[in-house]
C-alpha cells in the first residue's frame, strides 16, 4: 500500500494549493483592492503551476504507474480492495487529463484566458462583438488543440463535455433536450396565451438590502448551512468556493428594487455550499472527498434554489419570516399573490435572469452553437446572427443588442465550452432528487411548510455528498432513484407547477 | 548575468508563494470560519515549506554559487555593478539563514510554535504560568537550536536580534536603552510627582463604532494610504500585511468605550501600511522591494501615530472632524483638553496600552530578560518573579497577576526572541526621521495643522521606502540625517513635550 499512501501525499500537497489557490481568487471577487489584479494573476498562475507539476511529476507518476497503468487506467494492482481501486482510477483520471496537457499549453491558454475575460468585460461594455471576436477564435483554436491532447470522444465536443461532466455525452444530452423542448416550447406558449398576467412588480418595489443579507443569512441557517465551517459574502456575480469542507463560502449580490435575485441567489449558492460542506472531511484531498461534477452539484443548488425556494409549502414557513423584515412593501400581499409572483413565467433575453421554465430554453440555445463551434467549425463572425436566430426560434424573442445577446455571458470568454449543459443537467437531476425524497421523507411537505429543512438536507447528505466522488453521476442516479437519469421528473414537476398557477 | 537572470526567477516563484502565505494568514485573522484552523494550518505551513524548499534548492543553489561564495557571502562576479552586488548580497543574506536551518527543525519549531501559541492563549486566560512553562522551556531549547545553526554571534542573544534586526547589536541596543531609562525614568517620576492630573475619562465615554471606523478611514485617506492598493479591515489584534505592494492590508479594533485604542492603532498600522505601498513595486519580488528591518518598519508607524497622531498641530486639523463624528461626547471639550487627554503618562502594567513614555520601559524590561534568559540559560521558573520586580523597578508598579505580567505578550509563545528591542529602536528612527523632516520641509507644523500630510508622505516614500532593502538602517540614518542613530532627538522630543503638557 505504499504506492497509494505515496500517491496521497502528493494529492495532500495539490489540496493544500488548491485551499490557497480557492482563497486568492474568493478574495478576487469580494475583497481584493482593485489595484492587485496583476499581482493577483501571476499568484493564482504560479499555483496552478505548481498543482499541475506535483499532479504530473515524478513523484505521482512512479507510484501511480504501480498501481495503474498509466496510458489506459487498468488497475496493476488487483489485491486492492474494490474501493481503493475506484478511488485510484478517479485519481487516474485526473492524472491522465493533466499528463496530457502539455505544461507550456496550459500556461499559454491560461494566460489567454486572463486576457479574453478581460476584454470580453470591456466588449459587453461597448457592445462591441467585433471587438472580442479574434480573442474568440483564439480561444476555439485552443480548444481544438486541447481536444487534439486529449483525444476526441464521440465528437469533439464530447470531449469538453466530458471535462464537466464525466462520463456524459452530447448523444444523451442531445436526447434530453429534445425531449424537454418538445415539451416545454408549448408549455411556455400555453403560459402567454394567459391573458391575465402574473404580477411580479411587487418584487420590483425598495427593498433595503440589510433586511434581504439579514433573511438570507436566516435561510442558509435554516437550510443546514454551517457558519462555524464556512461564510457568505457579496460579490458582483454569486458563487461558492471551498478551501477546505471545513471552509466553505458561499456569495450573494443584493439589489434595492430586486427581491427576488438575493433570495434566490442565496437558495442557490446555499445549495452549493451544503454539498461541500457535506463532502467527507477525511477524504478532503483525494477524490473521494470531490464533487462528482458540475451537473450534479448543479443539482443541489438548483433544488435549493426551485425545488424548495420557489415551492409553495416553503413559502408557508418563510413568507411571515419575509414579511417581518419588509412589513411596509408586502403590506396586504398574501402569500399566494407572492408565490405566484416569484413563479412568473416570462421569456427574456438573459439567461442568468430567466424563471426555471424558460431558462433550459437559454441553454439550449448555447448548447447547438457550442457544438456548430466545435464539431463543424462555425464561423465565429456569424456568431450573433444565429444567437439571435436562435434566441428567435427558441424563445420567440429577439435580443435587441449583442450585450444582450452573445456577448451576455462570461463562459466561453475564458474557454468553458461544454459547461452550459450541466445547467440543465442539475434541473433534471434536481426533480428527479426531490422526487425521491418525497418518497423517503414521510410528510416533506408539511416539513417544509413547517421550516424543518433538516430532513432534506440530511437525506441530500447521506444519498449524494458523503460519497463524493467514490460513484459515478449513473451509478449515484441509479442507486437512488432506481431509472436512469431522464427529463421526465423535470418537465412532470413543471407542467405540474405551472398549469397549476396559470389555471391551464 | 543568467545566473542572476535565474536567481530572481526563484525569488519571483517564492514572492508568489509568500503572498498566498500572506493572504492565508491575513484571513484567517479577519474571515476565516471558526472551524477552519486546522485546514489553515496545514495549508500555511506547507506554503512555507514550499517557500524554504525553493530558497534552499538546487536551481537556486547553483546559481547564487556563481555570483558569491555560498559560505562567506563575497561577491564572485566582480563584473556585477555596485548597485547587483547589493541585491547579491541581501538575497544571499536570506539564503544562507534558510540554508543554515535544516528542513526538519524549521518543520518541527512551527508545528511546536503554533501548538506554544494555542497554549499560551489558555495560559493566559486561566492566568497560569505553569501550564505555559514546560512549553516556554521548549521554545528556549529550539531557540538554543537555532543559534547553534546559525552561529553565535558577540553574543548568542545577538544571532536573534539580528533576525529582526540585521546588523544591530546587543552592544549598541544596551548603550542606547541605558541613555533612555537614564533620562526617561525621572522625567516619568517628575509627571507623577504633578498634583493636577491629566483627565482622561474623556476617552472613555460611549464612542459608536461605526463613526470610529469613519473617522479612521478619512485619517488612512488623509495619510495617503491607497485604498485602491489597500484596505482595512477589523482583528483582535491589528496588522499590517502585504500580498503585494499593490495589496497591503491593515486591520485595527474597535471599542465602544475607548476612543483612544482604534485611533492610534489605525495611524500605527497605517504608517506601516504606507511603507509597504511605497516600496518600489518593479522591485517587488527581490529584496530591493522588501522593508530593510522590523526597527525600520517600526519607525513609521511609531511616527505616524506619536509623532503625527498625538501632535498638537495635527490635532489643529483633525479635532474638528473628529468632534463632527462625536458631537455630543466632545461637547464643550476644547482641542487642548483632548491634546492633553491622550498625551496623558501614567505608568502601567500593560505594554500595548501603554503611553509614548513609558512603552520604551515596557520594552526594556523584556529586553533584559530575555538576554538574560538565552545568555545566561535563566530559570523560566522564576520569570514571574524576575518580571514583577523589573516593572517595579522600572516603572514602579508591581503586576497583580501573571495575565497582566509575564504572560500578557504573544511574542515569545511563537519563539519571537529579540523581536521586542525593535519597537524602541522604532521610536528612536522616528524621532531622528520627524526632526529631519521638519528641517527638509518648510513650514511642516502649519502643514500638519492644515492637514497637508502628504509632504511629510512624499519625504518618507522618497527617503525610506523606495529604497527597499538596498541601504542598511545604519545607512539610511547616516544618509538622512548625517547622524549615527541616538537616543537623544526622541528623549529631547519627550522632554519638551512633556514637560510642556504637565507645565514641568
Amino acid at each position: 500500500m505504499s504506492a497509494l499512501k505515496n500517491v496521497l501525499d502528493e494529492l495532500r500537497k495539490i489540496s493544500y494549493l488548491n485551499g490557497a489557490e480557492a482563497l486568492l481568487s474568493w478574495d478576487q471577487e469580494t475583497y481584493m483592492p482593485e489595484g492587485a489584479g496583476t499581482a493577483r494573476s501571476n499568484q493564482i498562475a504560479y499555483l496552478s503551476t505548481l498543482t499541475h507539476n506535483t499532479m504530473v511529476g515524478g513523484v505521482m507518476k512512479k507510484n501511480l504507474a504501480e498501481l495503474v497503468d498509466l496510458e489506459t487506467g487498468d488497475i496493476r494492482d488487483e489485491s486492492l480492495p474494490e474501493m481503493e481501486q475506484r478511488r485510484v482510477k478517479e485519481i487516474w483520471r485526473d492524472y491522465h487529463h493533466a499528463a496530457a496537457l502539455p505544461a507550456d499549453f496550459v500556461e499559454e491558454f491560461s494566460k489567454h484566458s486572463s486576457m479574453s475575460q478581460q476584454l470580453w468585460v470591456k466588449a459587453r461594455k461597448a457592445n462591441d462583438f467585433e471587438m472580442f471576436r479574434p480573442s474568440l477564435e483564439k480561444t476555439l483554436a485552443f480548444k481544438h488543440r486541447e481536444i487534439g491532447y486529449l483525444g476526441a470522444m464521440d465528437t469533439p465536443y464530447d470531449t469538453l463535455l466530458d471535462e464537466y461532466e464525466p462520463h456524459m455525452t452530447s448523444a444523451k444530452v442531445t436526447v434530453l433536450f429534445d425531449e424537454i423542448r418538445a415539451r416545454l416550447v408549448p408549455l411556455i406558449k400555453d403560459i402567454q396565451a394567459v391573458k391575465e398576467r402574473v404580477d411580479n412588480q411587487l418584487l420590483r418595489q425598495n427593498y433595503p438590502v440589510a433586511q434581504q443579507w439579514d433573511f438570507g443569512v436566516d435561510m442558509l441557517k435554516v437550510m443546514g448551512f454551517d457558519l462555524k465551517y464556512g461564510r457568505q459574502d457579496k460579490s458582483a456575480h454569486p458563487f461558492t468556493t471551498s478551501t477546505y469542507p471545513t471552509d466553505v463560502r458561499v456569495t450573494t449580490r443584493l439589489h434595492e428594487n430586486d427581491l427576488k435575485s438575493a433570495l434566490l441567489s442565496t437558495l442557490h449558492e446555499g445549495g452549493h455550499g451544503l454539498y461541500e460542506q457535506g463532502l467527507p472531511v477525511e477524504e478532503a484531498d483525494n477524490p473521494f472527498g470531490q464533487a462528482i461534477s458540475l451537473g450534479i452539484h448543479e443539482s443541489q443548488s438548483r433544488l435549493w434554489e426551485n425545488l424548495v425556494g420557489l415551492n409553495r409549502h416553503f413559502w408557508t414557513f418563510a413568507y411571515p419570516k419575509l414579511k417581518a423584515y419588509f412589513p411596509t412593501q408586502l403590506d396586504g400581499v398574501a402569500v399566494d399573490k407572492f408565490y405566484k409572483a416569484i413563479n412568473c413565467v416570462q421569456p427574456s433575453l438573459i439567461r442568468v435572469e430567466a424563471d426555471e421554465a424558460t431558462y433550459n430554453l437559454h441553454i439550449m440555445v448555447r448548447y447547438e452553437i457550442e457544438k456548430l463551434l466545435i464539431n463543424e467549425n462555425y464561423p465565429v463572425s456569424k456568431l450573433p446572427e444565429l444567437w439571435d436566430d436562435k434566441m428567435e426560434e427558441y424563445l420567440g424573442i429577439r435580443p435587441d443588442k449583442n450585450a444582450n445577446g452573445v456577448l451576455q455571458d462570461v463562459h466561453w470568454s475564458f474557454g468553458a465550452i461544454g459547461y452550459f449543459p450541466t445547467y440543465t443537467l442539475g434541473n433534471l437531476y434536481s426533480a428527479m432528487w426531490f422526487n425521491q425524497a418525497q418518497i423517503e421523507i414521510p410528510g416533506l411537505d408539511e416539513k417544509l411548510a413547517a421550516g424543518d429543512l433538516m430532513p432534506l438536507r440530511n437525506w441530500l447528505k447521506e444519498k449524494i455528498h458523503r460519497h463524493g466522488r467514490s460513484k459515478s453521476a449513473a451509478e449515484l442516479v441509479k442507486e437512488i432513484t432506481g431509472q436512469e437519469l431522464s427529463a421526465q421528473p423535470f418537465l412532470d414537476y413543471l407542467e405540474k407547477k405551472y398549469r397549476g398557477i396559470y389555471g391551464l
